[in-house]
């Protein structure tokens, strides 16, 4: 059986970067920059008044304290200066532009209103003071964001000033989700039957997708029908770039997808990986080109499936860096299996002295939701040891697969 | 003037929970639930087999190694079980349920396969093993998510599960959002005039509610027009349940806001809070019945204000628990200035002993949004010291409104 680095390295490997696509900034949260953004202009764009206050042409020398000065006029924002702004003193309000040879902006409160349009410095003034300088917060053509950098409202805002309309960014990754299992119910408002469950995967997979970025393009129930299986398959192996199956890739009697899957002529990348839960996880390289994901059907299992081979294949085709752990510290002791990756349902929580704590929750069986509730990481453990005190310390990430951290 | 924690009282006092309003539970990512959810069902709702294999009635007494059995039939997922089930050995596939009388499943493997529908054990069984039994992940009744707690993708796949179709979610806030500053230009495809600059912090407020879970019901520019200023909050005060301003909330000449709401009849909260940026940060209760919180223009007094005045104000409003900050030791010392609260922008990363170390950012002035792209995290240093040494724990929220880490 194939180790957990090995399965995910046979799998990225297959991994195209996703064509880039122009998109509006005002619509590009969410989506993940396909070239490094470098600054079309500068910020500020000009030099301006970090204050309400004074504007003053001191030649660089500054002005002393109880100085008496004759106020010129204003400068209005966003208006342009006088023609004969460049000399005298200016009543100017922050962010105006300040033209050319005025040096100093010195604050109202630190200014005496005279009579006659006249003013008296409550203390000395320094040149360059209170200016922001054109091209101080970002200078043109400089990098604002990498390649792969996801857009969060602080980028946005900067697209913004920068007058940048619309941005180069990955297409969405078009995924399809393939649910098998015939004891599935996926409408709420029908009863159950004897036998049967509420489909809950496919609802997790879907809303998980989402906030990576990624977009569902169909949403199917197959039932235990392999030949339904092979139909759609084939259907969505065009449309989609990745396939993603619930259920069915066990070595049950009705677990026809391995068959099925080699029946439509898909290369098989691996099947079965030495991790708990969801040791009997597929990969395959559809022959219509999409890539093929069947993960096992026990929530959990589909879930570590998601998390631990579909998030970085994702983030691979988004062009995205892969994820780094957090490092925490075990809470209590754990005993496992030799020779697995496991994946455990976790608390990350900070401890007094700020470091990051693990506690391994209650109920880590594949079928068990209550607890991943209650998560807000998964722990792994790699493969090498079979005793883990507490205090150890193990690699963690964010629960849900938007990457990121819920902690307390 | 007033403090940083009083200031947020006088605003928090005057939120009220907004009202409670029925979702799909297919739509309800994101949405914060309005009351403690209790499981209306049990999961699992019946007992089943936990592995692929056979399933005995041993009367609670297990089975010895190299017992032979007939195999009477087979029990399909998702189907009802044969009248004569619950008694002999019955192959059973993951998740089927297991009729009463049946107590104890062996996997597969663990069995040998003779001809005439017998089977050999490999090992000896135990009553009880490989069952799954009903309500052992999710009791019913039990408290699933409490009141406050947003719908993330964990807590959708355990309401598919349950069946629960529609859930009780708070109504989303009503956000509207009015910019000052005659020269702010909205448009990115308009070039920018003498003294002009693109518009950002109302792209920023957008982009961070929506990560919130409000909608931003107007956008207003109001450039420096009181009268203009008088209208739109009036317009908006009945169908917003918070008014935000960017802007005009200083002592300039053009800061018309505070004498502006005066005349409306607005209630005003605080204006100016000791707080290092966004100082002159303003907050009201309009005539109308909503709030008004004014903030700052300057682009990271704007952020500061959303996150450490909007953003908690937010939460109370969807019934959500306040934040817990992280703590995080510093970098390097820094020297402030004492009286004020402080929120500078921090970079939050790991240190090698798994404690969390707050690196603080090169350009804190509230000009420079690059720093802001840099930044993971907001350190806020309270009010009663002027040396921070390095080491010192300091509390530190996400930068962005979501309020999810993103940390390295």
């Amino acid at each position: 059986m194939i180790a957990y680095a090995q399965a995910l390295e046979l799998l990225l490997v297959e991994a195209a970067v996703l064509p880039a696509e122009w998109c509006r900034s005002a619509d590009a949260c969410g989506r993940t920059l396909a070239e490094p953004l470098r600054a079309s202009s500068t910020l500020p764009p000009f030099d301006n008044a970090a204050m309400d206050g004074y504007a003053f042409a001191t030649s660089g020398e500054g002005l002393a304290a109880g100085s008496e000065h004759r106020v010129a006029g204003q400068l209005a924002a966003g208006a342009p200066s006088p023609p004969d702004a460049g000399s005298g003193v200016w009543e100017i309000v922050t962010g105006a532009a300040l033209p050319a040879g005025l040096d100093c902006v010195v604050p109202l409160e630190r200014v005496e209103r005279l009579d006659a349009g006249r003013i008296r410095l409550r203390e000395a003034a320094f040149a360059g003071q209170n200016i922001r300088r054109a091209g101080s917060d970002i200078a043109i053509a400089g990098e604002v964001a990498a390649a792969g950098q996801r857009v969060d409202p602080a980028l946005r805002m900067v697209l913004a000033a920068l007058g940048i309309e619309r941005i180069s960014v990955r297409r969405k990754p078009r995924v399809a989700l393939l649910s098998t299992g015939a004891e599935l119910v996926a409408d709420a408002l029908l009863p159950l039957g004897p036998g049967q469950i509420y489909a809950s995967n496919a609802s997790y997979l879907e809303a998980s997708l989402h906030a990576l970025g990624a977009e569902v393009i169909a949403n199917v129930a197959l039932g235990d029908d392999a030949q339904a299986f092979a139909t759609q398959t084939r259907r969505l192996a065009d449309q989609a770039d990745l396939v993603l199956s619930t259920g069915a890739v066990s070595m049950g009697s009705r677990d026809f997808i391995p068959a099925g899957l080699q029946a439509t002529g898909a290369r098989l990348l691996f099947h079965k990986a030495a991790i708990r839960p969801g040791k009997p996880i597929l990969a395959a390289r559809l022959q219509e080109g999409a890539l093929f994901v069947g993960l096992p059907g026990n929530p959990i299992a589909t879930a570590v499936g998601l998390r631990y081979f579909v998030v970085p294949l994702l983030r691979a085709m988004l062009g995205m860096p892969a994820e780094t752990p957090l490092r925490a510290s075990l809470a209590a002791p754990i005993r496992v299996a030799k020779g697995l990756r496991h994946f455990l349902k976790a608390r990350l929580r900070q401890s007094s002295d700020s470091g990051l704590v693990a506690e391994l929750l209650e109920g880590q069986q594949s079928y068990r939701m209550g607890s991943l509730l209650q998560a807000n990481a998964w722990v792994a453990l790699p493969e090498d040891a079979d005793e883990w005190p507490a205090g150890a310390l193990v690699d963690a990430l964010p629960r849900d697969a938007g990457g990121g951290w819920f902690l307390d």
